[in-house]
C-alpha cells in the first residue's frame, strides 16, 4: 500500500545493521515531510561519501585524492609507535584524549566467535611489511588497543606471538577500563590514564 | 581528524530526530564499508524518495504521477467512512487489521503542546471542503482513530464540535485491555472504559 519508493527504501536501508525495518520506515516517512532543500542537503551528504576511501596503510578513511590519511600523513606523528584497533571510532575516541600521537593500524571489527576472519589476519601481515620495509624490521612499541574482553584477549596473544620479534614491546591499554566495556563509550579521562598507564 | 564528508555527513544526518550523532558517525562508517553495488542501491534508494508526492486529498504518500494514492484511487473502498489519523504508519497499522475499507485523513503529527498547529486546522478544513464537494455536505462516519491520551480526547472533541453538522455519526476507536494484556496490569482508566463497553 505505501509506495514502491518507500517500499524499496525500507528494504534496503533496513539491511544496515543498525536500522531495522521500523526504523527505517520512520526515516523514510521523515525523510519525505522535509522540505526540498533539506533532503537536498541530506542527498549531498550521502553521495559523497562516495568520494572517501582507506588508508592503504593504516586502513583509517582518507578523501579519494589523498595518498595518506591525515594521521598516517603528518609528519609530527611518531610511526614507531602503533596502536592496533578494531574500528576508526576507537582511533576518533583515542585521538580525542591527546595523550597519543603514533600512527594506527585498523584491524576491522573482530567477529564474535573465537577466530581471526582473513581481513584481519591480513591486515596483521600488512603491518608486518610496514615494519619490515619502513622501519628495518623492528619498531618501538606496538600498543594493542582492544577492547579489553576475552576476545581481545585472545588477539592480543595472537599479536604477541606474531609480532615478538618485530616490536621492542607490545602493550596493552591499562585497565582503567572496566573489563566488559567498550573503548567507544569511555570517557576521555578514563582513557587517557588507560594510555598513560598501559602495561 | 575525520574527513569532510564523514563530518558533513554526521551534522546533516544527525539533525533528523530518528538519528543523533553518535548513530549517525557509525551509519556513515557503516555505509564506507559497503561494497559500491551496495552503497548504490542505498543511494538510488534515497534519491527515489524525491519521487513522492502528498495525496492532495488525504496527504498519504503517493507516485508524483499519480493524482491521488493507492486507497483514495480505489474504487472498492467507500468514500463515507473517513477515518482521521495522526500520520502515515498508523493508515499502515489500521490497513493490516483488515476491517476498515473507508477513507483516510492524516491530520500531522500532534504537538506536544494542547493546541491545534496551522497544519493542522487547514487539513479539518481540507476535509470539511471534501465533504461539501464530495458527498454533498454530509458523511456517513467520521472514526476520530488518534491515539487514546489526554491530547487525543482534546483534538476528538475539537473534531466532534466541527463536524456536527457534516457527519451522521463521529466515533472514536474502542478502548479496552489489548489482546494477550492482563487486567492486573491494566490502569484504571482503561479498566473502567473495558468494563463500560463490554462486548
Amino acid at each position: 500500500m505505501l509506495p514502491q519508493p518507500i517500499q524499496q527504501f525500507v528494504r534496503v536501508f533496513s539491511r544496515l545493521p543498525l536500522l531495522g525495518p521500523r526504523l527505517a520506515t520512520r526515516l523514510a516517512l521523515h525523510l519525505i515531510s522535509l522540505d526540498r532543500a533539506s533532503f537536498q542537503e541530506l542527498k549531498n551528504a550521502l553521495i559523497q561519501l562516495e568520494a572517501l576511501d582507506r588508508c592503504p596503510r593504516c586502513f583509517f578513511l582518507k578523501n579519494e585524492n589523498a595518498k595518506l590519511c591525515d594521521i598516517c600523513a603528518d609528519p609530527r606523528r611518531n610511526p614507531r609507535i602503533i596502536a592496533i584497533v578494531e574500528k576508526e571510532t576507537d582511533i576518533m575516541s583515542l585521538e580525542k584524549t591527546h595523550k597519543f600521537s603514533g600512527h594506527y593500524l585498523i584491524l576491522g571489527e573482530l567477529p564474535e566467535k573465537g577466530v581471526l576472519e582473513n581481513i584481519q589476519k591480513s591486515r596483521l601481515q600488512h603491518l608486518h611489511a610496514r615494519i619490515t620495509q619502513e622501519l628495518n624490521g623492528m619498531t618501538d612499541e606496538i600498543i594493542v588497543a582492544l577492547n579489553p574482553n576475552s576476545f581481545g584477549d585472545f588477539v592480543a596473544g595472537i599479536i604477541n606471538e606474531e609480532f615478538k620479534t618485530g616490536a621492542k614491546k607490545i602493550t596493552r591499554l591499562g585497565r582503567g577500563i572496566p573489563t566488559g566495556g567498550e573503548i567507544e563509550f569511555a570517557d576521555e579521562e578514563t582513557l587517557g590514564s588507560a594510555l598513560e598507564r598501559r602495561i
